[in-house]
């Protein structure tokens, strides 16, 4: 992976940021996240500005440029490949680490006295302006917003905004009609006493009308606001979709409906000004409910004191605990998904040895199999296929200048999900397809017991899942080893594979609760640079537990894994494990065998079956 | 127990909240924190306004009363104790459960429109200041200061402020002089660009002059501020213990000194002029640093643009990482208190079966005990003696309408410490003087699992306490139990037994992460209410631990139990002990045989020395 070269693309951007075409005032830094104006994780192509400008395309980070410096922070996850993608022109601010500055405590070290410092409005979510805007001024310095995006101005063959034609959700896949969803979310309005509530998540717009889009890859999502009132449904999303008989039909279009579930359809490009007059026209204590990672841009176009902002939205929350026809959606598609690794992998064990297998062929070879399954839509992420020292890339992924052959002494790690009609899968395994050392056995065998502990926990109704991150690292300290990442995510259903407002991670601390229903991912790993990485993860279903007592009632939690394919015995270290921990593995991988066994029988795959059969043999611990 | 009668009370301070003498505006409520000026947990008598207007006196808690409510907030350890001391005046409000309403939200439900809530601008602390006025201006309400404290005015016998003499420590004890500590505390100053720093709390100015006092019960600390400048230093505290030509000899009072050691000594009741006329004399760019839980009237003494506030001032951090000198201390100190808790534990063996010993009485043997050690000097808190349902009030003290004889059919819990002149201690052991039930071994079993979990966990350096909570409810999670407060406290040296910036519990977030040299205690317990409570507890020492590999050189800390007291075998179970753990206990009580022993050897004393070795004998685990 070469750097991308950015002296001149720099150069155009601190010429537009004192160009008073654009800005009213010069500007001596210009901050650009990640984001879109929905503050989405994964973008569509034409709001890829921070890649753009920096050659940076992981996930996650943060660039400012300033006259003089160009600075870009990043998490844990990405710090090899932030250093690989970007020339030096670009400091990297490793997040997470102590001596590290935050953005607010770099730009009053570097600014002038008095400086400007600008930002897309429509980019940076309402929270992060307050914050920053705060921290800039108690030094001296201003926060203004910038009308127009000024990495757009430079940027000459950006591509256009996607408009792909939706996918209408019946009953069996979302349990929910939308007039429920709408009729439920009106009811918590009614008890915080708002009387408009601003859907900006793109997910939260799919999951409230159970439409599904591909407008963001990966991500089943389509371009759009919506705005709820108490009597008014408005939904912002660009006209000819709305064409499609199938939707007009789902969303009752065309049909005589009580008017408050009469849908309004208006183009995407309005929501400002909409939101203006809805704000322009609100009586004393009409309250406009939005999350507090709105747009900046949005959450200012409602005054002040009628704007009620909180972390998470009704929506958030109520997407998080998944109904049974969800729940049993996602079962299904966990089942067909393993079919499809069980495939890979007894092919992969065949074709490694010849020395043929690229990190590209088996990514690509995973979606060849998955794309086999009912209801594949797509990708749910793009596929980490990494080997050896690609390994220990957290967020890698397989491109020509990195692609490494598999072959039978390194560490295959494989990080991949799909898409289904059906349900929403992110399954990570870590093979070896020749005779592992002793020290990748043990790694593994610590990353497995840390797995185990958080999936067999048991914790009281209430408790928020950052409370068992330390659970998924102690065999690792007990070693001094440890990852630099969080645990788990939210996975959603048919929808993104990362979501809120639950996870299991130190880093959080306003986490929601874990309820019954709510689905994470337990994934700790190890990575040790230049050599291999290792990662477990399933995805996880939160169940309540039978437990011997019940202290003051409250009821107990504790996981049942979606995810039923199995962890390769060949890298555990059986003696490492506890009697309990060789239980809980034998037990996962008997019920591996069942259940994806009888789905493997059915679809006549019988290749495959004899793989999960011989992966699946008892662990026999020597007492 | 029976409840303090408030009626009148709260009809004369509802008088006084309208009385123009005392407020410029009627107030529609009033809040009485627990705290003092100095926001000490532990206060002077003169100080319990709290429990005077309530009849409550834990050691937490918040009373608001409105013109027609008095409500009274408090945590898991004291709602017992609140239901019982507080008569039908009061509502309690317990804090930590989901459906309580924080103090905002009940004063935004509550009150009439526009109403103003006042409080003592000394007794509050400036963070509680700013989000308790926002929440209540954004409801269109108002906190206001009310200068004269309004429950002084109806508290007719309300007893003098203390001003006990001053004892001084030298190097042997502190390790480092107080002119060391100055310029450190200046270098950290320099560090932030602060040119004044103020101290509030009592046990920072106690620490950073190395003085101790008696001004409040269990805490050896005295009614003093100080104002730090890079070349003055200023200590306000009422003047005539001054004049012990011991203090005037420590703080060189009469020798001629570098001016920016001469330390100015001025009337206590004169910091807030003098802080005015400080913040009334700053230039540009001069800021003062304060603690952010430092009195709303100090704070508000500093023009805003000029104030620096952290949570943890830097003389909070580096009290928390104990010198060799300290540590030396702490280990003796706890020494002579298992000398204290052998004798106490053989005299109660013997005693308890004759029925005649009480918990005051056992409460004040523990005290007698440990005031023939060497430099003893008081009881570092009020001495939790609990038997049967008692032992479930967590914060229980006995008093005469309480006192419950000792059995052997019931728990004893006992939770003390002492103030010595080398170190303060902490312990709780948890007793059966007849044979324990199965169910009450099972449980005393999974908590002392969850203390082992704590004491024995390795974790990277960098690691906040509140990561490790979790470890000490695994075991009670795993049956259903749990505990409802938290895991550990940071303790002082011959300080507050209970100190910041570092603690183990799942209720913080922003604790500063555990470094070598720092001390906390490691408390689990569990209570079943009506019937007993059990808690271990050890007071342990942050060490660097040695392990096998070492992530990105970070480098590893565990615990070393300071505590030497033996935890009562016969209520282990121990084949729900594994191996490890097994382990872990007979290497503990090894420890105690022998330092204990020792020590126990070299007094005489010979019965608890063979009270000791019996106890300490080692458990054998059947396979």
């Amino acid at each position: 992976m070469s750097p991308k070269i950015t002296t001149e693309l720099l150069k155009q951007l601190r010429q537009v940021m004192k160009n008073p075409k654009y800005v009213q005032e010069p500007v001596q830094a210009y901050i650009v996240p990640s984001g879109d104006a929905h503050q989405s994780e994964y973008i569509a192509p034409c709001d890829c500005r921070r890649a753009f400008i920096s050659g940076f395309d992981g996930s996650a980070g943060t660039a400012i440029v300033t006259e003089q410096q160009a600075a870009m922070w990043t998490d844990g996850r990405y710090f090899l490949q932030a250093a690989q993608q970007m020339d030096n022109n670009w400091t990297l601010m490793k997040m997470g680490l102590k001596d590290t500055p935050t953005q607010e405590d770099w730009l009053v070290s570097v600014l002038p006295e008095g400086s400007k410092v600008g930002v897309d409005p429509f980019i940076i979510p309402a929270d992060q302006w307050k914050r920053m805007s705060k921290a800039l001024r108690s030094a001296g310095h201003d926060l203004v917003p910038v009308k127009e995006n000024l990495i757009d101005t430079i940027w000459a063959d950006c591509p256009q905004r996607p408009c792909k034609p939706l996918i209408t959700l019946d009953l069996s896949y979302t349990g929910v009609s939308w007039r429920d969803k709408i009729v439920a979310l009106r009811s918590k309005m009614a008890e915080r006493k708002v009387m408009w509530f601003v859907v900006t998540a793109l997910d939260e717009v799919a999951w409230l009308f159970n439409l599904r889009g591909s407008d963001v890859e990966y991500n089943p999502v389509f371009f759009a606001y919506a705005v709820i009132g108490m009597n008014t449904i408005r939904l912002f999303i660009d006209g000819d979709r709305m064409m499609d008989p199938a939707v007009r039909e789902h969303l009752q279009l065309d049909s005589t409906l009580e008017p408050e579930f009469k849908i309004q359809v208006m183009p995407y490009g309005s929501i400002l000004s909409e939101l203006q007059a809805v704000g322009a026209g609100l009586s004393p204590k009409e309250k406009v409910w939005l999350s507090d990672k709105a747009s900046y841009a949005l959450s200012e176009a409602i005054p002040k004191a009628y704007r009620y902002l909180t972390p998470y939205t009704p929506i958030c929350i109520a997407k998080a605990v998944k109904n049974s026809s969800e729940t049993e959606g996602m079962r299904r598609a966990h089942i067909k998904d393993a079919v499809a690794l069980c495939e890979l992998f007894n092919w992969l064990e065949k074709e490694v040895p010849k020395g043929t297998i690229t990190e590209i062929i088996a990514a690509d070879k995973a979606e060849e199999f998955r794309s086999q399954q009912k209801d594949f839509v797509e990708l749910s992420f793009a596929t980490i296929s990494s080997t050896g020292p690609n390994g220990a890339i957290i967020h890698y992924k397989p491109v020509p200048e990195t692609n490494r052959t598999l072959s039978v002494n390194e560490i295959y790690l494989l990080d991949s999900g799909a898409q289904y009609k059906d349900g929403t899968t992110d399954v990570t395994r870590t093979m070896h397809f020749g005779t592992p050392s002793a020290y990748e056995k043990e790694c593994f065998t610590y990353v497995l017991k840390g797995h185990i502990a958080v999936s067999a926990a048991i914790f009281p109704n209430g408790t928020k899942g950052h409370l068992l991150d330390s659970f998924a690292r102690s065999a690792l300290w007990d070693c001094g080893l440890d990852y630099l990442h969080g645990t788990g995510h939210g996975v959603g259903s048919f929808l993104n594979v990362h979501e809120g407002p639950c996870g299991i991670s130190y880093k959080t601390f306003a986490d929601e609760p874990l309820e019954a229903g709510m689905i994470v991912s337990d994934e700790p790993g190890y990575y040790e640079d230049g050599s291999f990485g290792i990662r477990i993860e399933n995805v996880v279903l939160v169940i309540p537990a039978e437990t011997k007592y019940n202290f003051k009632n409250r009821g107990s939690l504790t996981f049942e894994p979606l995810t039923l394919v199995p962890i390769q015995t060949k890298m555990i270290d059986v003696n490492l494990l506890t009697q309990k921990e060789c239980n809980w593995v034998n037990d996962y991988h008997q019920k591996c065998r069942e259940v994806v066994g009888a789905e493997l029988e059915r679809q006549g795959r019988h290749e495959a079956l004899q793989w999960l059969i011989r992966e699946t043999e008892p662990l026999v611990r020597v007492q």
